[in-house]
């Protein structure tokens, strides 16, 4: 790129919207789908296929273990993922602030490219905007990633699946993403990371060990109890977490202490709640251990029997052993994250 | 919704998004996939499958004839449709300012449900963020709609099957979006009405018909100039169209003249340019005539013959006889429109 700044004209949809896209866009994400430039990708298709989307609008959008590039790519992935799917296919739509500098959108669309290569999908179609700028110290920037999968013949995954007794394991420590986020929001010096990453690899294991998996959903905004309370009012059964199972890092767990957060609804954006038959429950524990991103992975709750307890709700069992009852999110809580 | 504007809240993805998805959302697009609610929708799939994504930004938000909701769709419908495809599946992404009015965000999640059944298209995945409020006097409003369609077997349409002597069409008059967004805009009385719409009904009696179609691509941002130089660069052959040939209305006509504004370059969106072999010009006119937003479809060019011309060029005939070379839209040129 020539231009160290966005312009509005970069949005026309004349040559200077094509100078961006062949300057920046093109460079990285080309592929034989994408590089045909038509207004629509045609790809091979699947008889049955999922379908997902998320805009990203998090700020800073370059943070501690990752960037606004690399998020918008895990984030759709992950999506795909937990609906049973294969990843195969995103669309890339792009709003830029005037004034964005655009070795910025250069690092952010290169991240989001590498990203894209490890978790093995294919960007085939974008589209860019140009508003005016509001005042963001670094230009904005928000992302909208669209994604296809493909669910193998068979495959049923969802809360609707969930049993009686099945077991709940979570694939590693809460809170990362969102203590990062939130740390550099509030200009502290802290070391932690954010776990934003693919899940595609203990996806793939799972299903490849023969795991009977009932229900996946990744946690993002809204933390484990949201997802867990979505799993809980959705399947119709009670679900039990174990407070003293859950996985939290001990800095993160001292940052939610000196500013009052619950690990529980602090959003991540590399972490995954699995539901499977308790049969299979250290085949799963193996196959998510031993893939990347994974190796912290806890059995943290099961699916209560209906008769001790009342139906759709999520349940805490705390250390001492009292039950208490969790809901969803409820208000804004945390600053946007994703 | 009993909340009259959108807060931060209602993008925490706790239970306040819960809140704004099922008072607003799902109460206007509910079908079966979305209804699940899952991470991803798992729709039955396709052979070749057709992707495209596209982000709106338009202000104003309500304009003569449409509004962003029905933009949205007809734009990523529009999109499907001139790549050869039939349109099935759309996602819609939301980012709402904090203090936009719930009941502006209704009547456009309403206008969009209407304009998805007008064009036979589902909506089977959604996202809503919401961002601080930049200062809209309306409250902001950006929506990314991705979508995804059938392409039958055997159909292949693309700059690429564009031969010489071909005949380029056009289904109607150019430039009322964006004379009605530029009226509303600077606050002009102008009665000029949006041509917003979704185009399947005329692609569908083009094949119906037999009409041997080599390309399509409806003309938005950039204007027919801009679409036909793509056509010329892309297939490499020359393209002469017919100044006096090309349909505008008289009070647009106007329009332009009092600003200085080329309809050439004006955006619509709900128009398409399409190149067929030559023998089928007259079916595929009568097949366009027919169809709903067809009425004024007009024989515009042809594809010249390489030996007299300049390869990969657009060229303007003026009434006069001359040949003008013409480019894409350069610059800005104009506030943006969708």
């Amino acid at each position: 790129m020539t231009e160290s700044f966005i312009k509005m004209a970069h949005g026309s949809g004349g040559q200077s919207t094509s100078e961006l896209i062949a300057g920046i866009f093109a460079k990285y994400f080309h592929n034989e789908y994408l590089d045909a430039m038509g207004d629509a990708a045609v790809v091979p298709g699947s008889g049955r296929i999922a379908m997902t989307t998320d805009s990203f609008v998090v700020t800073p959008y370059f943070y501690p273990g990752g960037d606004i590039g690399r998020l918008c790519i895990c984030g759709t992935v992950n999506d795909l993922l937990m609906s049973g799917a294969v990843p195969k296919y995103l669309t890339f739509g792009c709003i830029l602030e005037e004034g964005m500098p655009t070795d910025a959108l250069e690092k952010i669309v290169q991240s989001a490219a590498q990203t894209a290569a490890e978790a093995g999908i294919q960007i085939v179609a974008g589209d860019t905007k140009v508003i005016e700028n509001s005042g963001h110290p670094e230009g904005g920037i928000i992302i909208n990633t669209a994604g296809v999968g493909f669910v193998p013949e068979g495959r049923s995954v969802g809360a609707d699946q969930i049993r009686e007794g099945d077991a709940v394991i979570i694939s590693g420590t809460l809170g990362e993403h969102h203590a990062a986020i939130l740390g550099k929001r509030m200009g502290l010096e802290n070391t932690i990371q954010s776990d934003n990453a693919p899940l595609g690899e203990m996806t793939s294991a799972l299903f490849a060990a023969g795991v009977r998996v009932r229900a996946m959903r990744d946690v993002t905004r809204g933390g484990l109890g949201t997802v867990m309370h979505e799993f809980a009012s959705e399947s119709g059964k009670t679900i039990i977490l174990e407070e003293k199972a859950l996985p939290v890092r001990r800095d993160v767990r001292d940052f939610c202490g000196i500013l009052g957060l619950d690990p529980l609804y602090m959003g991540n954006e590399g972490k995954m709640a699995v539901v499977v038959d308790p049969a299979d429950t250290e085949k799963a524990l193996e196959a998510i251990r031993g893939s990347r991103y994974g190796q912290d992975a806890a059995v943290i709750g099961e699916v209560a029997a209906a008769e001790n307890m009342p139906e759709g709700r999520l349940l805490l069992r705390t250390p001492v052993g009292g039950l208490r009852v969790l809901g969803p999110l409820y208000g804004e809580g945390l600053p946007r994250i994703c």
